[in-house]
């Protein structure tokens, strides 16, 4: 066994000989098995020659997930939310600055430098998504709060709500071959914001991309120990190991999601497990998008995009071209133009090439067998089809398969909703109304992707409500986004990916939602003030230190607003005392503002509304009021009102009403890049007989400590 | 075959014969079948006498599908979420009104009337929780939104949101013994406001009650045509005929669910499988909570409470009661006091019984053998045990079995944490330290739920850390809600219900989280247009029908206020000319509202604030402003203000600057129950270079007809 310990090695570009066995990272160092038996030779997709050779005989997958277990948790679990994302901008920096060894190496895997934008630099896109997000959404904390409390006694002493705590396992990703740098940074980046230490392992077609991408994570130092580890190959017995603390994330075939899926400890030990699967995406279009609509135009560039983009290996590409009947020899043919206009197959690193090759020789026997398999059940080969030309492309060492595409005069043939062929391949099917429409994209069996060009709302919306619950993306297309739409075949970080079904059941991305993924959700229930303690976060209803006019006025208490970030505290509060509102008080505050709604202006009229006892005070006016009631004048570290949210009246107020307010610190969030952060503070309004008026929360900006000009 | 068809029938009570086969409602009918080969007969638990005999030979599971995706999907799809929400109270009412036949079934069942209060009536309460949080949480239509709009352009033209839509398939729900009615219920609630129709399969053993129940439900006559079907007995090859349109619920031993997940359909065909199982749920005493403490005493009631409800019969029950080591004595003879003074096993119909029997002579086998295997793993019976007294129950022809505490000297004794004797049964262990106890805990590999009885909030704090990703649920108790608790052992339906690893995997309940479970979430993409079409929410940036004041005094346009719910339409926009602040009108609303922060009154502060130009108008003074320039004074059918959400301030405001307000009807939501309905309208304050100042939802009431005192 050689191992390479980690430290502040140069990138990996042309570390390793062709035949030197791909490393591993396990534990903590570099490993290569000594002198494996078996051993996979991995070839350039375009010229056959060899690129690495790939073994993990003898890996010791005890070991790997014990260390996640131990030290990977122990070092992420010292960050919060907002420093792990703070740590994927800079990794996301890093790579970004790494990125030109990470292209060569990928055009050995038949991809064109257009293909590795959406593989690298939509890998490290990811990462300032998730960085972000992670940073404007979540807390600074450990733990997340789902939803609103609710009150589950009377008095208010019994509440629960559902928060969100890391997995204390591992986040185990297993990846397809067609994206080795996106596929594993768009698992990583949520698994890493929750604080779950991931064990990547690449598909060993394309590992080498994803080895090197590791390596210059590992590189940058950015890393918390054990927070990644990597097997370059067979994974194993990795899963005998794992249980319901862990979580394994597969992307791949349906057969091998079923594989996994069916392993005693997924089964019997509760393995977390989620399966994105290649799916028979459909675009269809609509009614209204004839010939002569610049949806028509939009649709045959989104459908030809799909099928050229990574010589279609993506498991989001367009395999059903769902047309009005009336339309498919006309959709045929302009597909056929664009595809001749635009698509010049041949060496990636050759300029003109616009569609590369295949991942392999064994992918291309694969789409050659599928097509096969879609002619004999029916399908008619409109243009290109196995044995077509192969452009600029050695045929012989290079894994070059022709643009092609299939027309079925039987749109329910059984094949061309189930057989799937993984390259520049889709088969067009005529419809002949909308519910025949949404049946033949529902025979999919369940999709990731699907999408209508229609720039009616009426059509779209007939088709989502169809074909939603199929779907775990539907791509809308028109006149008014064909320019500025990201693609059918583009997951994004924002959205979620992956379908029901044939698409794998699972769900990834999506922001926040998958950060939650490598997270449990358990309801807690308690008094406010062990609420309070758990998730460190004011509850309604528990310990406060609270400053009124009189304790501030005669210094034995603080303003809140007085304190800066540092001596700031949850529960710190400040109570005030009633002021009456009088009808003028209304009336000028109608004048003033121009407010002038019957409810404060007119006493029939407010009388007779069932809501109001006569004329009311304006809400505007009651929170405004509010403020006076709880603002601090000294210039001071509060440095600014950015929001409010949740606002409810309660119980209206009427002239001769008297309101107080009671505003407490719920929440502080300090930003790590600032000299600021975000303070939430719960605001109760009440009136003269203690019933509540209003609450809310009311957002501002404090600075870390008082600023100079404010002391 | 017998087919009775379901016209307005009595009750069930007393309509079959102990001899006669419970039947089953398939397709729309009443079925039995002819001449069944095998037919079980179920026993009454304390007296042994037959109740009703089961079988489901011959039932046709393909028709009942069918029936489901087709007839049921269809009457369910022609309501919306409030319309199914209102059905479920109406329906509770119809329940309430006829508990005492279901009290009388469930006696046989061996559950005392307490035991019933959790069973019927709890089962009830999730009706009316279900009704009243759907109608207050989901729109009143069939398009969940999921989450904020992501905005996947710069110029606004292509967004993206995720959507939830109903499920196409049918929910079919597979129960434990123990709770026919609420486990019944707590299923069929979610998935009917999600508009899914349910296939009830209750457990063998006291499906008299459920299928009692089910009759209740058709009998009201409520339910649309398809919601409900029920197999009384076996299920036979019903998940032959499901796929990933279609969920299976199960809830029961851990074992059962292992066979229904290995199903070829749940595994390849993508059948969405959630389970509930009985898990080692675990009671905490913190270190805190010595003997003479509240918290000790709330403990004791909290564990005999759950040894005694049901029998000790519930996946939620506190089989492992964790407590320091020095205080393990101590805690054993306090259960066995109060077990001794309350304890009293007997016929659940004699008067003084608080112990009924467990629910068959085959489940006293199970607990027996059980406590029996505890024993030979080093288990001390401090009192109860197999052969126990067991009280005033026929020990030879009742299913009865003594209320029962171990306790074990090896604290990680394998056994303890994994044999569930799923009776009166407890098992006392001791701890070292939280981590020591955390450890011991998470033991259990995964469960339902776990009690930590604590009043310190760090304590707390680091249990809820440690255990929290072990448990779908955490209860915490102290002096201050030990009175007001819901208890350890109950799910409520506003909190999810289910546990990771050997608890199941699964989640239910939660509120609206558990109606989201019976439908597919889905990222939807397009231009602000399209998405309102498919939402029926209107999108910022979507075409909207505007008035101005111009307009509207020309009698041009109508303001959308003057808009009754028959008359407004989403998009009705009003858009205000622009209105200068000045520095007067800061001073002005400084002085009236008493809000002189230093943002607003002086200058030189002010200005050295990093987010201030120089004095600014107060965030109040501009929505106040906005409310001027959008209200329209004349009484009308808009009836009240009653909140304001997600009020963000971008672009500050100061003296000499202007703003406008584009006020947009967004969301409508009629009230089913009342005259009147929300209505809720995105709002933009815009300056006069039009930068955006501050964006926010107004909340308002409308009547559903302009009311004739404002007319």
């Amino acid at each position: 066994m050689t191992v390479e310990t980690p430290a502040a090695t140069a990138p990996s570009k042309g570390q390793h000989s062709p035949e030197s066995i791909l490393p591993s990272f396990i534990a903590g160092s570099w490993w290569t098995p000594e002198n494996p038996q078996k051993v996979t030779e991995i070839n350039d997709a375009a010229t056959g020659e060899l690129v690495c050779r790939i073994s993990t005989e003898g890996l010791d997958t005890v070991a790997a997930v014990d260390y996640a277990r131990t030290v990977g948790q122990a070092g992420l679990g010292e960050l919060t939310f907002h420093q792990r994302a703070l740590i994927l901008k800079q990794l996301a920096l890093h790579l970004g600055q790494h990125k030109e060894p990470l292209y060569e190496l990928s055009d050995k895997t038949g991809a064109t430098r257009k293909d590795h934008l959406i593989d690298v630099d939509g890998g490290i896109g990811t990462l300032f998504a998730y960085s972000s997000k992670g940073r404007k959404e979540l807390p600074n904390s450990n733990v997340i709060i789902d939803g609103q409390v609710e009150q589950l006694s009377r008095d208010g002493s019994f509440i629960g709500e559902h928060i969100y705590t890391r997995l204390t396992g591992v986040a185990v990703q297993i990846n397809a071959f067609n994206f080795p740098v996106w596929g594993m940074l768009e698992k990583f980046a949520p698994s890493f914001i929750a604080g779950v230490p991931t064990i990547v392992k690449p598909a060993s077609q394309t590992a080498y991309v994803t080895e090197a991408c590791v390596r210059l994570m590992l590189d940058s130092g950015l890393l918390p120990e054990g927070s990644i580890q990597l097997i370059s190959g067979s994974a194993r017995d990795l899963l005998d190991q794992l249980d319901y603390r862990d979580h394994v994330a597969f992307t791949g075939s349906a057969g091998t999601a079923q594989l996994l899926r069916s392993h005693q400890n997924v089964q019997q030990e509760g393995v977390r497990f989620t399966a994105e699967t290649d799916s028979l995406n459909a675009a269809i279009l609509g009614p209204d998008a004839g010939p002569e609509t610049p949806e028509f135009e939009a649709f045959i560039k989104a459908v030809v995009q799909e099928m050229t983009a990574k010589a279609g290996q993506k498991c989001t590409a367009i395999r059903r071209t769902i047309v009005p009947s009336e339309h498919v020899d006309t959709v045929v043919e302009a597909l056929r133009a664009r595809v001749e206009s635009r698509a010049v197959l041949g060496d990636p690193r050759d300029a003109e090439t616009t569609v590369g090759a295949l991942a392999s020789k064994d992918q291309q026997q694969e789409v050659t067998s599928a097509v096969q398999r879609l002619i004999e059940a029916g399908g008619e080969v409109c243009f290109g089809g196995p044995g077509g030309a192969t452009g600029n492309g050695d045929a012989e060492r290079g894994a070059f398969f022709p643009v092609t595409a299939l027309k079925f005069s039987q749109a329910r043939t059984p094949e061309v909703h189930q057989v799937e062929a993984f390259g520049p391949v889709t088969s067009v099917l005529g419809y002949t109304d909308i519910d025949d429409a949404v049946a033949l994209a529902a025979l999919g069996g369940g999709s990731l992707v699907a999408t209508v060009a229609t720039h009616d709302p009426e059509t779209a919306a007939r088709f989502v409500r169809g074909i939603g619950s199929h779907h775990g993306r539907v791509h809308l297309l028109d006149r008014d986004d064909a320019k500025t739409s990201t693609g059918h075949g583009s997951p994004l970080p924002h959205l979620v990916h992956g379908g029901p079904g044939r698409a794998g059941g699972g769900e990834e991305l999506g922001g926040m939602r998958g950060v939650k993924h490598y997270m449990q959700r358990t309801a807690v229930q308690g008094t406010p003030d062990l609420l309070t303690g758990v998730t460190g976060v004011w509850h309604r209803g528990a310990k406060a230190n609270t400053a009124t006019p009189e304790t501030v006025a005669a210094g034995e208490a603080v303003h809140p607003f007085r304190k800066s970030l540092a001596e700031l505290k949850i529960g710190d509060q400040f109570a005030s005392g009633l002021r009456q509102v009088r009808l003028e008080d209304i009336e000028a505050f109608a004048e003033s503002t121009g407010d002038t709604f019957y409810a404060h202006t007119n006493e029939e009229a407010a009388t007779a509304n069932p809501f109001f006892p006569r004329r009311v005070a304006h809400g505007y006016l009651l929170v405004s009021w509010a403020a006076g009631l709880f603002v601090e004048p000294v210039p001071g570290p509060v440095l600014a009102n950015t929001g409010l949210e949740n606002l409810s009246f309660l119980t209206p107020v009427t002239y001769g009403d008297s309101i107080r307010v009671t505003l407490t610190a719920k929440q502080i969030t300090p930003r790590e890049t600032d000299d600021y952060g975000e303070v939430r503070w719960d605001t109760v309004l009440h009136n003269q007989n203690d019933e509540i008026v209003a609450t809310y929360d009311v957002l501002t900006r404090v600075a870390k400590e008082t600023p100079n000009w404010a002391e």
